[in-house]
């Protein structure tokens, strides 16, 4: 199930990847290694794009908050999808890569003033306005540049997606979006609608993250539909988007049960033109934004295996050469990831063991009881699906400089992000005049 | 009590620090702003240096995996402290800081060869060995260079702090160290003192963070020294040194009650000197390693706010233009903190509000329910205690560039780490040649 795209097994008993061994990867580039599959990462995304497109008007945006570098970026666009950032340092990274600025959605609950300048002064497709305060400053800027902004309207529906509770965005009480039961979503509408500058495209709605309930999608796009079905009746107004978010969920470990893209595009497709036929109004363009589902699964971890520590009748530690500061994601959603030895992939589970990251700090553990073959130092432990949201939240913590990622594709690999140096990390350091004097 | 060193409200009715007011550093260096008041970090370097001098033989090291940066290291090398590192990247920046290596301890629970190669050739006063790995590791790469290292053996003590689960590591199921009942740390004992090149002068151990209770360290101590005593009576081997790690909570919000400097130095060195007493052995010299206890309160975070939601009969929410990227201990930790608004200073209290970030993410959350006067968007807001694990914890996430660091003394500031620019973001990015063709 962890084996996705071009991975799998070659005739010495190692992983490969892009028809790579890892463990000459692990040698060519050093450990701890990010590994992307090509070939995995654009599957995905022609998956996606292919699902919604079956089934009618749609756009799959990539969620660039999962992982974004200019390499990234590139693939992307040649996929054909669009795609969501998130902030101005997301934004131009898209711009340096040369993205299509329309095929750009700006989000965000707290744009600055010099974010939304960018979007504005590079054209982007579409800003996602969370709340009334950047509507408002959002039409001011756009009124001093005698410019119009194409924008969709974050709504809050008040779905509860079962999911982890950090990453459920669709309840109530949320930082972010025009809340749907209390009324606040049709002020906003009518603000954004006697906003000079602004042209109300359509509605925007993220119900949480890792969702495998396609009911979850279902209920929140009707919710969403008979919105815009209001919106209609009462204002006369016809919106022509309506942009259900991401939150596909994926394959980290055993209990994690994904679906199909094509039951996705199912469920919130099947829904908008079931709502509009109804309703007897205009079947809205759908857009969608999944991130974690195209490059979660397409991104490995190589790890080198150091130390050991075994506490008598309790656990045996195994400590890799990464940990929180390349993947914080189970310290800080007790995230479950599955791995492997990858340079004895052949070999039968023998222990049950519990991998340590080298930060200084108890909580730094990457997966807790999990069985492998017996393993010694200089293994290589593989941990997949960390394609998503490692590199994106990575850290320099215990100055540990941040390692490469490399691309693979049919035998060939390339640096897209290079290793993070110790130089790298006091670049920005500097010692005032007064702290130069010998003590 | 948040108020530490040279905070105070002036005339204005605004916080100033180091006699500067944050409004004047919010508009001179932007915000996110981290400003650390440099007679506050000084002070509280003398006061844990002065404390446990005042009580015998001892060493207080700064522990930089809370805050390092190149100035940060050389005020505590002129305030006479040692230092604690825990990696290659932290050895580096003190000894690009020009820290004298002889007053480095360097600790991890798998430090590579590269590392302990560095520590070696730089010659570091003692290398914290952590388990047998480690200890027949360093012994070979010593015996190959022919060199002798003095080190520290980390030892488990199996004593619980009452504190946060992920910061205890004194507790017996931990990645770190020799455990002491089972009879593991006698078995590393032996193994050091029979290994070629390597010189055991001591034991270390950590039993947790944010500890207030002087108990715990007492009975740590306790149970520490009668080791060092069994070691003296079994084996014949005085050990000269006893590092009891750091630990020494402080003040984030209501709840919490640090003690004083006096207290600690008390509560450890005379445990130790009367468990010495009491065998009839030499009194080992006593290492502290005081990291947030030095530099936390003596760092704040300027944030000014922007967009806000108003979830009807639920909650208010404040944005402001930072969260989990540099400050992660909210969703990491549920940690609490204080905050005012630095330009209303003198304005009572008036609604209870939640601080989000803004991230794009419903957990990025800084602080839930705390009173404020009337905010609007511009109002800085200043969070206390953020001089730790801040910005050494804080990543990229959203492409958000780390905000500068500035270093406030008697009316005068230097920015001491660059803000990051968008360029920075994609300095390490590479293209490869075949995504290089225009679409």
């Amino acid at each position: 199930m962890y084996l996705t795209g071009t991975m799998q097994f070659n005739e010495a008993g190692h992983l490969e990847i892009g028809g790579i061994d890892v463990v000459d990867l692990a040698r060519d580039y050093g450990t701890p290694l990010w590994v992307i599959d090509e070939l995995g990462f654009r599957q995905n995304c022609r998956a996606f794009r292919d699902a919604f497109a079956r089934q009618g008007n749609s756009l799959v945006l990539y969620a660039s908050k999962a992982l974004t570098s200019l390499a990234i970026i590139r693939m992307v666009n040649e996929e054909g999808l669009g795609l969501d950032v998130v902030s101005g340092g997301e934004l131009y990274t898209a711009l340096e890569a040369g993205f299509p600025p329309q095929l750009i959605y700006f989000h965000g609950n707290n744009k600055s003033i010099d974010e939304i300048t960018l979007a504005i002064d590079n054209s982007v497709g579409r800003i996602v306005v969370d709340n009334f305060y950047e509507l408002s400053l959002l039409s001011d800027l756009c009124r001093a540049k005698n410019y119009t902004q194409d924008i969709l309207l974050r709504i809050t529906p008040g779905v509860e997606a079962h999911t982890h509770e950090f990453i459920q965005t669709g309840q109530i009480d949320s930082k972010f979006g025009f809340t749907l039961p209390d009324g606040q979503a049709m002020e906003g509408i009518k603000m954004a609608l006697n906003s000079p500058n602004i042209n109300l495209v359509g509605l925007h709605c993220h119900i949480g993250s890792q969702v495998f309930e396609m009911d979850s999608f279902r209920q929140a796009t009707a919710l969403m539909m008979d919105f815009v079905v209001e919106i209609h009746n009462k204002l006369g107004y016809q919106l022509d988007e309506i942009d259900m978010g991401g939150g596909f969920g994926i394959y980290y470990s055993a209990g994690d049960d994904p679906t199909y893209a094509d039951d996705w595009a199912d469920a919130v497709m099947s829904t908008v033109a079931e709502k509009a036929r109804q309703a007897n109004i205009n079947i809205p363009r759908v857009i969608v934004e999944p991130g974690r589902a195209i490059v979660g699964p397409a991104g490995v971890t190589i790890y080198s295996i150091g130390s050991w520590k075994e506490v008598t009748n309790v656990r045996k530690y195994l400590a890799v050469d990464g940990g929180m500061a390349d993947n914080i994601r189970t310290a800080l959603y007790d995230a479950k990831y599955s791995a492997i030895l990858g340079n004895k992939a052949n070999l039968s589970p023998q222990e049950v063991v519990s991998i340590a990251g080298k930060c200084c700090e108890s909580g730094d553990m990457l997966i807790w009881d999990i069985e492998l073959p017996a393993a010694e130092a200089g293994d290589l432990l593989v941990v997949f699906a960390t394609g998503a949201y490692n590199y994106s939240m990575s850290s320099n913590y215990n100055r540990l400089p941040r390692p490469a990622m490399v691309l693979v594709n049919d035998g060939r690999s390339d640096v897209i992000i290079k290793r993070e140096t110790y130089a790298d990390l006091i670049s920005n350091d500097i010692i005032p005049q007064r702290l130069k004097a010998p003590r």
